[in-house]
């Protein structure tokens, strides 16, 4: 299982020092959807320096246009882009071909979609599918565990999981030890902890 | 009814010359997710100058995270901004209440939601709805006009409706004498042509 660490509102000049400090430590860095919007995917480019050496994901949390946005994160050398699953068929259809014709990877975002639209995107089997909560529900008790575990008895022949939605070191550890996912994705309780790299590691320890 | 110019995938400079010669001949200026995506709201700040006549609108297409989008995005002073009728009806409240307290515009995105989902939008009702057709996809006969008549018959209690879609010259005459939508939306027709302001102006003068 691997551990993916979301950095979200922060400055560009945060990013590239917690970016500089996680390479190499966590499994794959996470450059949020807020700052994607924020300073845009040309200033990123930097973000990832061609030899590093985690995993990195853009959130770019595509809907629309989706050829135009990945051409543009994987020449920004993100290892992996994230599309809706909210978007239209033909769009998860188009990103997912340049993906793998890119050999690079893609994770479909299920926020807010039915087990009927999950059922047909289920033909792209070499995707991540994205499990996690809206940042904006009032209801927050997502109990990620038991998400997992219903999702993967409704839906056994996705191979790749990912999921995120307030993974403390606890439910870290059930859920390497479920076994189900290929990796979980935690924000905040790193990123705002007062050591992020010591958590980072703590984290990275608590699922080997 | 309005006309909205968007404008996309050009360079910042491109974007700025252009707002300044549209900025008081066309109704509403958009400002293309694929512009927010590539060069971030705090580099559009500038696009939308204090003393701006026509409209501004960032096409921020908001799926989660809704208030930290939007307060982002009227900070940079865009007069309406847009989130996805998929996102969950938490965030599209939140965005709407937000929007509402500013006096600003809000533009609620109909693409891939089907009627049960707009049916729970209604009660948004100073919002824009935005009726188009997905970018991506490979069937692409969509006609505006036809379109139009046929959501205002589900849905005759939405007071703002917008269209995009490949609308061209007659097509824009042909909806403004069908006198439903409030504003059509039209990107390459004008932005691709060989002169963009000439042809904003002719697209001006036959709707009204």
């Amino acid at each position: 299982m691997k551990l993916q660490v979301a950095i979200d509102r922060v400055t560009l000049e945060n990013l590239l020092e917690s970016v500089s400090y996680l390479d190499g430590v966590v499994d794959v860095i996470e450059v949020g959807t807020s700052l994607i919007k924020d300073y845009g995917i040309n200033a990123l480019e930097n973000v990832t320096k061609k030899g590093h050496q985690s995993e990195v994901l853009f959130d770019l949390k595509t809907i629309d246009e989706g050829v135009y946005e990945f051409e543009k994160g994987f020449s920004a050398n993100a290892d992996t882009l994230t599309v809706m699953a909210s978007s239209s068929i033909d769009t998860i259809e188009q990103v997912y071909a340049l993906t793998v014709n890119q050999k690079k990877n893609i994770l479909i975002d299920l926020l807010e979609v039915d087990e009927t639209k999950i059922e047909k995107l289920q033909q792209f089997d070499e995707a991540i599918f994205g499990l996690h909560y809206s940042h904006d529900k009032k209801d927050q008790d997502f109990d990620a565990v038991k998400a997992v575990a219903e999702f993967h008895a409704k839906f056994p022949n996705i191979k790749k999981i990912a999921v995120a939605g307030g993974i403390d070191i606890e439910q870290a550890k059930r859920l390497a030890k479920q076994g189900i996912v290929e990796r979980i994705i935690v924000g905040g309780k790193i990123m705002n902890s007062e050591k992020p790299l010591d958590m980072a590691k703590k984290f990275m320890e608590v699922i080997k």
